[in-house]
């Protein structure tokens, strides 16, 4: 086949016509509003929840493993989930969905008029909300081999590591296998005797300690290794 | 609460963690290669295809209506789809899965690797193939209310415009509402007497002259109004 160009015609680039971003995940944000064709609720603290066990599959191999495997929640339409508060699963099931965490500032489209009109908390308070929801996220994300999830979670914990953070959010990371995490927040601890000292006189070393005394003396080996 | 500042310590940003793209596309992509929990296949020219109604319905009102609206398709395991060849179905259900089309060089990543193994065609033969897949997906995306393919085809098929394929082309956009890619072709086909001329003796001005009588009007108003 002879191609004839026709004359002065520039070729046109993609890139003149308007072409609107991927939407995949909000069409999946809006397939888990409307609960349409929806074949599993999950029950969380005292909270339901429906949801498509394909979805769960596709995005997590201990779903997959679960609905799909030879295992007894094949058939079940009702999944009873323990030890998880309610947000927190809430916010499980969005990622899934739309590989976003809003709570964490990473909004789908859809959502961000209604972040506005919503009353912002003081910001402290905030801080804190999010950062005990990025624990719990990061202990979810673990427990459903999310790994991305667990990445965002260890980001969003590494910029809010501080005196009433650090000892809560070290033992987390060496429970749930985030070098990177712990190895920051070990860095920050010895950083200075003060912050040294004022780490070691919260309740969350005290928990640290109790739970992970392995990761203490990490932390002993570090301070030691202190140039100072 | 109050929180007192660890001394010296840098606020750390999200950015610091190394975090994978989303890979949302990925994975719906790997649940229609590998067919896991599929309830519907299609039948198209002679091949069958295994989805799951469930994102077909997510991504398209069409199929949200054909697969949990009242019609009867809604409880069949197997549709014949007619009037379209099995190689765009094929594309049509890629773009479905992980909103990308990969014969535009729209590559989701894991399938870079294999289109750089295959034997590469001709460069003409390529691009005319490119332009005809183009042509057909854009009636699909037309037929199953896909409007963000319909517009990635109306822009490949705007940077392929020349004398064989400006008449066809523009049937195309005026049959499937594309006034965009309908003004490119024709401002193409009128821009000087030799363009024109060369169009008028293609087989594709022929078939538009027989379908789309009144693009035809549009072509001679437009010409006329030309400055030469």
């Amino acid at each position: 086949m002879v191609f004839k160009e026709l004359p002065d015609v520039a070729t046109v680039s993609l890139k003149e016509v308007h072409l609107p971003p991927s939407n995949l995940h909000l069409q999946f944000a809006q397939l888990l509003q409307s609960e349409t064709g929806a074949d599993v609720t999950f029950l969380v603290s005292g909270e339901s929840f429906a949801a498509h066990k394909l979805i769960l599959a596709a995005r997590s191999t201990v779903f997959m493993a679960e609905f799909f495997g030879d295992m007894k929640e094949k058939c079940s339409q009702s999944v009873e989930i323990e030890d998880m508060e309610a947000t927190v699963f809430k916010a499980l099931l969005q990622f899934i969905y739309t590989d976003t965490v809003p709570e964490f500032g990473q909004q789908v489209e859809a959502d961000v008029e209604a972040i506005y009109t919503d009353t912002v908390p003081e910001f402290g308070q905030q801080e804190a909300a999010v950062t005990v929801m990025a624990q719990h996220l990061l202990a979810a994300a673990d427990r459903y081999g999310l790994d991305r999830l667990k990445l965002i979670c260890a980001g969003e914990l590494s910029g809010g590591i501080n005196v009433n953070t650090a000892a809560t959010t070290l033992a987390l990371a060496d429970l749930h296998n985030c070098p990177e995490l712990k190895a920051r927040c070990v860095e920050s601890i010895i950083r200075t005797c003060a912050a040294l000292d004022a780490v070691l006189a919260t309740e969350g070393y005290k928990h640290l300690e109790a739970s992970c005394p392995l990761v203490v003396i990490d932390l002993f080996k570090a301070a030691r290794g202190r140039k100072n």
